[in-house]
């Protein structure tokens, strides 16, 4: 029967396989910082791929940006960040370490811990104060006042910014979008819960400029489309959700927010956040930067285009692929570790496997099959081990398919073809394998049943 | 007659067409900051993918790796960034500026500036004092010393500390390579001539870590691989050279550096450095983790692998093809102006242009042919202007063909494909056009001579 996969059991495959680590280890880490390794680079690399494709390639009202991170700081105290964007610290004055205020429960005094779990630590704390989450750098050779910028911890704001230029130059006109992918940075108190609170990550952001009348439809449109995309992914409907933001909860110039959430280990979490921001971005920067964000029509008319904004990072879609994927199965008289990934996702397309390495037939046609293929998709050679165990491998970094020069090539030209989910083996003209995996790989994709 | 573009040509162009236009430029702009727009990103992205293709998905030599930008601090003692990655400044005591102390006749006092360009300016200098070019900033709520980290000013030093468990999941032994993409930062004192010297940038470093007795057979494999892989993007032989450095210039522990040049606007410049780094990395980092990072071979033996450094900038790469590629030709009655990029490189790959939009049955064709490619490759529709204008705006971008729909298209079914850079047309039919962009783009490219 399935169960539900622990976030250790992730965070150890993570490891274990190279998706991704603690980062600086040789130097006892650093915080809630992670490096990715191979694997973990090749399904980054595609999701973000993906996301462009989506949002970009295959739309012609959305067009792609790359803005700086480290921006003119004015841009910061225009979206509020520089006033707002604060988490509030107190401090124990018995052993000077800082907590944040609203999660004192989670906290420790150094020197004078709770005797019990759970039970608040003997802290003597000062007032709340008010700590911002942005990281602070000086720019240039005045280490003044007058040189503190920020890293950007949000891309939005380098989007709301360009919009004039931007909608001139790609000759658009609302609605339309404006799409970016970049690294955030947010200096958080408490990181953690391995990917989902880390300082730095990958967001994927697009904001849509849409004319006032038209945001609660196309909030209501990219609701449903990030949702269907996320299914297109592969994952299971059942661990999808959306949940409305009641009016508390939403920044008060939101007149909308909802979260796609997933279900983790851990939980229901943000998986994506859809926001309808009103007019507040594009305001803002008019009345601090005296440049008019504005649209104006042919007619003369003029508006200041309402805000959707669909707002993801990598990491958080990179553990929801892979709690959603992992298995384990008994299969046959041994046990396995498998990823059922998307195709798409998938850090190896397939593995191309000599059944007897040292046998020089098999092992020049396993290789020209590799460097065939190799020029158009990502797969991987592996002539290491019993066969059972190099199909094992790959089936815990989710491979889709094999490919297996054995005897019989050596005869017919054919080789095996297995496919990871349903362990099914087939045989097909060695010559054909490269249509064969491009139309696998174009093919619609759902997950299998748990077993 | 050919005549090189200057900068202020490729600069003029880049931001005319959104390809790259300085950041914050509401807020007036920070510094030598630029943001990429939607041809610039898309154009970095294949950059990006054609280095990571030739890297590691055609190699199995090579695995990628993604390390954070904030690594712990100590990897900068080891490196020797923190005591040594600076440069000399000096304070004028007349108006208070710092400039670089090696860069002088740069300089211009803010008071009292000299009366004749070229002329040293009247400044009352103090002594030169090292200024380190790392952004520095706080980690975590404390906000002292302990917390102090730095933003990397190269990607390099991530992966050196990865090297022992890199090494151990990929399962490989030297000679072997781990390959990364990703944002470098540096405090520059004097950024400047438009992507050159530019605070944050992108590097694509490759570190591959050999015996010892085979450094210098691979230093110089690196460096023609890299020099043909340059040319394989599309830049000229003539505007390629390699120069190496001589032992004042190289760092104390280089046993040898080569700089790939490429004849910019501005003179040969380094395009890409391929270093020979010996051992001194994972030397350091091994004194100041304590962690051996060494490789063991089967029987005992064991050593420290040297290293060789293929290290490059998108933004190099980006700037020089622009210049390669840049040509104003005198055409039947107009000029156009032109970039004769390379399809791999080519921000859009193919326009597809109805010749009467208004047409119904042309516009209905077209769109449909659009909708089909662009689910595989990067292709725009336009239906705006005269034809000519049309063709004139996809030149201007680089893009290597166009296929129109015209009035025989509704008779027979074909399209006119027309080549970028010979102007020749040639009818195909529509369900062919696919296919045949899959092979226009698979083929070798080679650039035009020159007008």
């Amino acid at each position: 029967m399935f169960e539900p996969v622990t976030m250790d059991k992730i965070v150890s495959l993570s490891r274990r396989r190279g998706f991704v680590f603690p980062s600086s280890e040789i130097y006892g880490g650093l915080g809630s910082t992670y490096d990715y390794g191979h694997y973990g680079v090749l399904m980054k690399n595609a999701i973000r791929s993906e996301w462009l494709r989506s949002m970009v390639q295959e739309r012609d009202d959305i067009v792609a940006l790359d803005s700086a991170i480290i921006l003119n700081p004015r841009v910061w105290e225009a979206s509020g960040h520089v006033a707002g964007f604060t988490d509030p610290l107190v401090d124990c004055r018995t052993c000077k370490l800082r907590f944040r205020a609203d999660k004192l429960e989670d906290s420790q005094c150094g020197r004078k811990p709770s005797k019990r779990p759970g039970e608040a630590s003997d802290c003597d704390l000062t007032e709340p104060r008010q700590f911002n989450l942005m990281f602070e750098t000086q720019v240039g050779a005045m280490q003044d006042a007058s040189s503190t910028a920020y890293l950007r911890p949000e891309t939005a704001q380098g989007i709301f910014i360009n919009f004039k230029n931007v909608s001139q130059l790609a000759r658009r006109k609302p609605p339309f979008g404006i799409a970016q992918v970049g690294k955030s940075f947010r200096n958080e108190i408490t990181p953690g819960n391995f990917l989902f609170r880390v300082r730095e990550f990958e967001q994927m952001e697009m904001e849509f400029f849409v004319p006032p009348d038209q945001a609660e439809r196309w909030y209501e449109y990219w609701i449903a489309e990030r949702l269907r995309w996320h299914k297109s992914l592969g994952l299971r409907d059942e661990s999808l959700r959306v949940r409305e933001h009641d009016a508390e909860e939403r920044s008060h110039y939101s007149s909308g927010t909802s979260d796609i959430e997933y279900l983790y280990p851990i939980g229901w979490q943000e998986l994506e956040g859809v926001a309808n921001r009103g007019n507040f971005d594009l305001s803002q920067h008019t009345e601090f930067s005296g440049t008019k964000l504005e649209w104006v029509e042919q007619d003369g008319n003029r508006y200041t285009p309402h805000v959707i904004e669909p707002a993801v990072s990598i990491e958080r879609i990179f553990v929801a692929l892979l709690c959603d994927a992992y298995d384990e199965e008994v299969v046959g008289e041994r046990d396995r570790t498998v990823l059922h990934l998307s195709p798409r996702v998938a850090p190896v397309k397939a593995a191309i496997l000599p059944l007897i390495p040292r046998d020089e037939g098999m092992a020049t046609r396993a290789r020209a099959l590799y460097e065939e293929l190799r020029r158009f998709h990502s797969v991987e050679h592996d002539e290491s081990g019993q066969i059972g165990k190099r199909y094992r491998r790959q089936d815990e970094i989710g491979t889709p398919w094999a490919f297996t020069v054995d005897e019989q090539t050596i005869e017919d030209e054919t080789v095996t073809v297995r496919d990871r989910d349903s362990l099914a083996q087939e045989r097909l003209p060695i010559g054909g394998v490269r249509a064969w995996l491009d139309d696998a790989l174009a093919r619609e994709w759902h997950p299998p049943a748990r077993s």
